[in-house]
């Protein structure tokens, strides 16, 4: 069986084909063309399919089934994107629009979703029926599964971690509410809080990280902070504070068997995957009473949403 | 068919005997007696349910199952109390120890699980599949119904939205952390607030509200800010606001039906629920895309627990 998993973003479109297994057979992307509709992006996208399948040596019609991560809302029971700021789109009714274009059966979901399906499924957190992916980029994503089903409340309009208040009245975020988690967790937060912390320290050896990789990043703190770096060190041990207080309202919330952190700042690996497990499981209820809440690095990385896409027809 | 509901606290136990209806044919209240241990205090609630049972002229052989509602880490999967500071238990094979001393089946769990089970069953929330209740009291406790379902994560030791933090290095809660949301939206935490105010402002209308009621309450603040005193709303607006920044990241998570409000505070009624709703819904993500939020007065008071515990078995 041959599965088609896609992972609409707003600049790129990743898509595969997947086995059972969650293994990608072959994948490429295509540019999210915006000047399109919604039924031109759904073209471009079932021409890519039967482009790989043709690569890959494989028949357009032995394609089960297509899965789709959309960034936004996505209505799954109703197969609609109810709203999607990066897209433009509003109540689209993208899982029949796919079906049309493809004539291959056709499942949807919001991207994080698809992630932390992708991570459960096939990644981090096998074997675990409850489980939270929590993503650090640009923004701060989170999919929710619980007793081995997503769940992201009525309409699928739940599920937005991110956006917890952690500090009443703190920084302006774009959604309109103040002091989110993302504002202060996300990778574009640490960016803010390493450029902060070098303004305030011109002898701080992030300068010479910034000058050396020809840019500043997420990356600049935890590279000067591993040479020993004491603005650096201050910078990842409060994102890290920050980072540990939304996980510990979801855990204290949900206790989950695991929380996945996934996105780009997950790459720091156990510098960053450590203190926050001691960090977290100090901070939750009653935890001597309790079984631990694991904080594990996903294992899938950027394919996570394309395999859980894909392994939402399966 | 009868079943008993026990609704176990620090200082009372609640005990009822509940039809399939959710109606209460008789209930009482005996004092936790906590030089007793567990099995002491399970023979205290056996012989009052066979005196409730009495009084009602009901054979005790026709009650059909007992449910417990515990303060505490309930797990309900095992029936073993893992934890409640209230009653100094730990590890406690609660629901072994009720069969045992009774001789009928028997269900245990959280207190406020209970409570939320109660609402969902036969109160504010019937025929919605997916509600929290939030009780405002001494703590802040919640009780989360997914699907149908009552969810309190692995272990039970989920369910715990009180101690959400929403002010990042806080005030101090006693549960360790600091900035927790019961520290600033429960009803001790409205009296703290309202003792504030009142020092700032000898001539606030709340000095006569206290003199006239006896003492400070959770009551006084809304009181005098129904008869217009302007630092007495300015109490109210700030609580109410503290109440909504929780409430706010339930929404944000779950995008439940509905929020149940418990609690003593829940008495003020629409001067705390409708402002809630509207400021709550102008906070979700995407609200104009999305089903609203309701929020809604619990309608079953201080028997929720009781019957929630006695809907456990049926």
């Amino acid at each position: 069986m041959i599965y088609a998993g896609v992972d609409v973003g707003g600049t790129n479109i990743k898509i595969g084909l997947v086995d059972i297994k969650g293994t990608i057979i072959a994948d490429n992307y295509i540019k999210t063309d915006k000047t399109k509709d919604y039924k031109g992006i759904l073209d471009d996208i079932v021409e890519d399919i039967r482009l790989l399948c043709k690569k890959a040596g494989i028949d357009y019609h032995d394609v089960t089934g297509i899965g789709m991560g959309v960034p936004g809302v996505v209505d799954s029971r109703t197969g609609t994107v109810s709203y999607s700021a990066n897209l433009g789109w509003r109540d689209v009714p993208i899982v029949h629009g796919l079906e049309v274009a493809s004539g291959i059966r056709a499942e949807a979901a919001n991207d994080a979703n698809c992630a932390a399906w992708g991570e459960y499924k096939f990644g981090a957190s096998r074997s675990m029926d409850n489980v939270i992916l929590v993503t650090l980029g640009t923004g701060v994503g989170s999919g929710i599964i619980i007793d081995g089903k997503l769940f992201d409340g009525v309409a699928s309009a739940g599920g937005e971690a991110g956006h917890m208040i952690i500090v009443k009245d703190g920084k302006q975020c774009n959604c309109g509410l103040k002091g989110c988690w993302e504002r202060y967790a996300s990778a574009t937060a640490l960016i803010e809080q390493t450029q902060e912390a070098m303004d305030a320290d011109p002898h701080s050896l992030m300068h010479e990280v910034v000058r050396k990789y020809g840019k500043i990043s997420g990356r600049t703190a935890f590279i000067a902070a591993e040479r020993g770096d004491a603005a650096a060190k201050k910078v990842v041990e409060n994102y890290i504070d920050y980072i540990a207080t939304g996980l510990i309202n979801l855990g204290n919330i949900f206790h989950p068997n695991a929380i996945i952190i996934g996105g780009g700042v997950s790459n720091e690996g156990e510098a960053l995957i450590a203190p926050l497990e001691d960090k977290v499981n100090s901070g939750l209820l009653a935890n001597e009473h309790n079984p631990k809440v694991r904080i594990i690095g996903a294992t899938l990385g950027n394919k996570a949403g394309l395999i859980g896409a894909a392994a939402l027809v399966m």
